[in-house]
């Protein structure tokens, strides 16, 4: 019963999200021995003005 | 203090919505006994390209 | 695909968490109009110094 | 490795997430005895008809 | 700055969870466009009472 | 209504996270402009098998 949650800056594709989607099922489901079927993928995007690293909002990074 | 995050699919009316954040609420304040008060509901709505169900996206769903 | 995610304080027992799963469930696949087969739910459970209200640990709450 | 998760309703100005960033990076460092580069913030925004409290819809707060 | 949050049952090896850990880094990276260094992962690990699929918990199920 | 989710590693004190419940809401009710209560905090900790940087498991770092 996997749920992987993808926290990610806005922007990517989705040619971007379906390979995400697939690649990660295919590779969670093989290491931990589990069926595809079980596994649900949820992807959140943010915009650089609500995430941070280090202290620094990522709409000021360079 | 239960905390209750429900991730789903865009496109649900503020009708379903208010039932929602009601009905859990209610329900889950019963079953915990713990005060109707102390809980809080939080909406993650995410569009057909940010979820996959079985290494699938939403979006090639039919 | 509705993933509901409920932290909540140590203790409970087995009973509740059950009717708790059933119940949500339920009533979230009869508000959304999805099926009950397309519902995940996940319990994360924290001890009372691990959350905090207004400020205060829950630990020191009276 | 701290990842602090912020949910909130929409509408706060960029310089008020620039500050949240810093000073909860900053304070979090002081108090855990870590470095400020291995924390990681992110801010989900939600509308006032996706949080609820109490059982009652933020939309429908006075 | 993709972070990765991994909701799955007890019981897995560390083994796994390295290869997991480093598995979804190197093909997340790859996907995204994204440096390896950027990406964070977290696994949280319930037990089989603390979830469920469908309405059944997981402690229920065969 | 904001509530803060904050990842971390296993080991912090009772002091420690009693201080970080109560600076991490102030400091937020200060800048987002609420009240502190309206402001929930969960701390999720993880042991060092289960979180990773760049691909590497917290366990096998230096």
């Amino acid at each position: 019963m996997p749920v992987i949650q993808i926290t990610m800056s806005q922007g990517r594709t989705v040619e971007q999200k379906r390979e995400l989607v697939q690649v990660l099922t295919r590779e969670s489901a093989r290491i931990l021995k589990t069926k595809e079927e079980s596994i649900r993928v949820l992807i959140y995007e943010v915009s650089k003005e609500n995430w941070g690293n280090a202290g620094v909002l990522g709409l000021d990074m360079k």
